[in-house]
């Protein structure tokens, strides 16, 4: 009885002046508590499903596209960062303005997790590259699978050095390829179909890569060669250091025959990497470089894309040196120099000699978060004599480009970039008919002197 | 002593009938919300991360499939929407029950948002089309990349009229072509390689769109030619009207010659669309309709695919009209009808003429939410005249077809459809062995008089 | 007044400890839950949108990719489930350690579900299968579109015995077909390009498809030919037992003619199974196994692939018997025993006659959580005669395969897998320059006594 009146009189005393009618009593509100309990739980598990099967697969790419146009107001598909006579040799020059191809990757990826942490990792990348500027392509496509391959990580057996490591099989690019941007250039693309396994660590601050890779020299179905060539890698991380040695072996390669073939086809190669990867600029803050050496020898000798070329002397020799590096001056300027130069010898025939290097520039000037403008300058010098015929003489490459982005403080790399650009390419005439294949009707540089305008869209994701 | 017992009383008053033991406190409850709001903090967050990652991907595509055979049991692989004698000149008919091809666009689409709103859209098309009925298609495979560009919108930097425009560069279908499904026809499409700007605010109701886009005539590749057409654009939308100005230039073209060449091919191009999108089907309600005249000169004489045609005679004169409109008499039936007509002179050869004129109509039934019948009756008038040989007559099509779709409800352009179709189709036998063509062994519409099945899916999303 | 004096007494025994201040009211906890509510309800709708925007895109696929070596170092192409004299007629033998295609299909689907539960499920198969090694295979891309079909469920105009009948049409895989994973061969391979329905309930455990498939004999682009077969099929699930009826037409097929072409190319076919799908290992537990039997006649003669072959003889005929299951024995050993056996006659040629039958088994070991050894051993016996000449013998070929999986508790059909696998391969010498082909220069066995060196992944999700 007293309880029932003392609790009225605490209710109306906690009544709510927002209330409209009745004071809510503690009952009420646990209900209330209890529901959103059971719906808040509901919604959770809800929530975890849509997370994870959105996190199940992922799409990423890279692509560029655009239009190429001289002064003479007709289309430049000779240029590109290949184009020079030591392009043949792998000799880039700077990218920005001269690229006339409608380029993309179309990475589809779809992951799987297990509750312990262990996971799969599954990839597809699918690339076409086509000069043409129609929507309908099929009769130019170059539509292809270049990866397809899956790895575990964190397997509960991997225990030791083994604990953090990744272990794949398929056809990949390898995961420790880099590139000098600017350039189109990898420095090192191993690449192939093949299995292997990533950070085994040796000790505190060494991991290790190990990988076989399979390469074919030819195409098997048009060409209907068929030989492999098989590479064996170790590739170390040392600190900021990294140690790399590749072992390759094709076994037929000796026998094949065209009409620019080598004197005497390799039939093994050696590689090696030395690189370091700086977290300055050179010692200055607000930046990175990296910096180092490749050397090679037989089917080593393609110092790049390591293993890919069957075309080489038996007793090829060649050693690359490169460094490259972005520093943010202060909020308006950027600035990335780059300088590769290779010099090889008895690399196709006997006797031959093929000296360049090339050094390029490229500097963004940000005038608002949307819009800056992209300078680069490109020089190389080539000193090639393939054994038959020699060329001496410079290229020269200026560059000036109106640049949109979504966000242009975020660098160099921020990307999707929509850009106008006006370029200046010019050479030594005594490079105009040159070429390095000693193949009738080889391909050659034709004439410089040319202005190009080019409209084109880059992105990756 | 004395509020410990006033607090026993008043739980004790407070004591919910469900409660099996004790009556919680106040404490208790705030303890529980506590955990409520830390938990669905979380919760929010998560649901954030879902979103956007969900969000960050789209798939839309576009498909048709299926089978196609005529009254002896044989496949019928001449027929489609482009059919007869005028379909060389991109005269359409109507296209249910025709079509024997499997074709499919498969867009695949990365977004990017930032906080100040601005975003990136990128996308790409791939796309095939192939008649074969086997699942295996390697070898008839037109599998290619249709469209791959980026654009931004909503970019703080773009104020005044470019505030809500949006900028894009890359391989594409302009954003604002428009087509009659029913024929398989668009009114413009503009695609190609290059670069613009839409909505540009030129005043209240007037938005202008302006871009640059590249074309080749001929494959690079395969053909080995390469003839570049830029064609210049400017559309414009002043309240329903759309006024749309294309000049285009291909300073090569005249030098290109094949067995059925035009006589003189054009270096130049003008191409002019006027075109009216009513929200009314012709001031009725309950639909819409577009009616329009198009007029093009050179290589502005392909009135449709802009710039897309390097065969055109240097004073090819065409110009094209048309209406057509979608509207719903009652909950069972709906009408489509459409009327396109062109006329042409002196367009490959000097003095030949072609006229053309398509009047379709598309009517459905709907009997459930999952059937309807689809009726469509076809008729195209031809005179044409090649200025080697000429021809004249008509064509005609009459197809029935029982259609499922996930709800009738949704009107003409809810997708997917599974359809059977039977068309009878005949046509004046004066057009039998007729071709625009005058390259020798040009293929004709061949006879007349035949019965066709159709078991077909199609769908876009 | 008094109240007041109540109630601060209840507040402060209801004062919770932690609580630093004030203690809360419950008005104070009922406005913390109208915002916890309003909250919820807000994040609950948000996760609904997560939810179905990321449910109506999946993908999913199938992947095989790796190297295959023999002893002496070199690629080998001509290796793979179907590498015996027979494998033309369709039969295999154990693909463990055999492949050397780098082979995928990439699922993209589309799903719509409207809140009556009818749902509409849109499929696009990219598939490709190259040989070569390298990651841009542009020259041997095989990338095509193996399906593109709609298909709609649960339609509320569908009652009775169609009630739970899925209807589709386009270009597919039947879904009814079964393979043997072992022998990378199905049981039934019923595709191509029609329109269907699935289990409609003719009583209550007796389920029925109904289908047509058109199919193409040779390629429509690149030979030029473009017959057509159109197959129809009725496939009944009777309790555990399948009984599949198809009956095919292709009236042009006797004209074609080729070097190798039959006596009399067929102009109709039929075809039947007869199969158990049991729960059960051959009565034991933890397993399940499936046995059957197919006969044809004329186009029908080919037994997997229905109506997929062209080249068969009018009065062609074949019965091929089969049973396969797997079995758990306990937690370290499984095993998956397949037997294949098939006659047929005047198959290609009159009075030809071939007698092939092949049994494998694959055995698991688990060893750890992530690997297991898995062994294969199969054998095939042929008795060949194509009419001209003959060959009779036997293939054998053991292989041991090291492998790892994200869960080897998952069992035969947990991929992932990567694998190394060693085999060896010979057959009687018999054997080596036979071909089923009467064609000049038809491809052969060649040599036996072979040991192969496989890394691989394998995949499906």
């Amino acid at each position: 009885m007293k309880t029932k009146v003392l609790t009225l009189a605490v209710a109306a005393a906690l009544l709510p002046t927002t209330s409209a009618w009745a004071a809510p009593t503690i009952s009420d509100l646990e209900a209330r508590i209890n529901d959103l309990e059971s719906r808040l739980t509901t919604n959770e598990q809800q929530t975890q499903q849509a997370e994870s099967s959105a996190s199940a697969f992922e799409f990423h790419g890279y692509a560029r596209s655009g239009l190429l146009m001289n002064e003479h107001r007709t289309g430049a598909t000779d240029t590109g960062p290949y184009m020079t006579a030591a392009g043949d040799l792998g000799a880039p020059v700077g990218r920005l303005g001269l690229e006339d191809t409608n380029y993309l990757e179309a990475n589809l990826i779809h992951n799987r997790k297990l509750d312990n942490g262990s996971s799969a990792f599954f990839k597809i990348m699918l690339a076409d590259g086509v000069e043409t500027s129609n929507d309908w392509t099929a009769d130019d496509s170059d539509l292809n699978v270049r990866q397809v391959y899956a790895q575990f990580s964190n397997l509960p057996s991997f225990t030791g050095a083994f604990e953090n490591s990744t272990v794949w099989a398929g056809k990949r690019f390898d995961r420790d390829n880099f590139d000098i941007h600017f350039l189109d250039s990898d420095i090192v693309f191993l690449a192939g179909t093949g299995a292997g396994i990533y950070d085994v660590q040796m000790s505190d601050d060494w991991k290790a890569n190990f990988s076989i890779y399979g390469r074919d020299f030819g195409s098997v179905e048009s060409a209907g060669t068929d030989v492999e060539n098989y590479v064996a890698t170790m590739n170390n991380h040392i600190g900021q250091w990294q140690v790399m040695f590749s072992a390759m072996d094709s076994k037929d390669n000796e026998d094949v025959t065209d009409d620019s073939t080598a004197t005497h086809r390799a039939k093994h190669g050696l590689h090696a990497l030395l690189a370091y990867h700086a977290n300055s600029f050179y010692g200055l803050q607000d930046g990175w470089s990296k910096s180092g050496v490749l050397i090679g020898s037989g089917l080593g000798a393609q110092l790049k894309a390591i293993g890919s070329d069957g075309n080489l002397n038996d007793d090829a020799k060649a050693v690359r040196a490169f460094t490259f590096g972005v520093k943010d001056i202060n909020k308006t300027w950027s600035v990335a120099p780059a300088l590769m130069a290779e010099y090889s010898q008895d690399r196709i025939k006997d006797n031959d000699e093929f000296k360049w290097g090339t050094f390029n520039v490229r500097v963004s000037q940000t005038f608002t978060e949307n819009f800056e403008m992209v300078y680069e300058g490109s020089y190389q010098y080539m000193d090639l004599d393939n054994s038959v015929s020699s060329a001496k003489g410079s290229y020269y490459k200026a560059t000036i480009s109106p640049t949109l982005k979504l966000d242009t403080a975020a660098g160099f790399f921020e990307r999707p970039e929509l850009r106008f650009a006006v370029s200046y390419v010019d050479w030594s005439s005594d490079l105009d008919n040159y070429s390095v294949s000693t193949a009738t009707g080889a391909s050659t540089m034709g004439n410089g002197g040319e202005t190009l305008f080019a409209l084109q869209m880059e992105t990756w994701f």
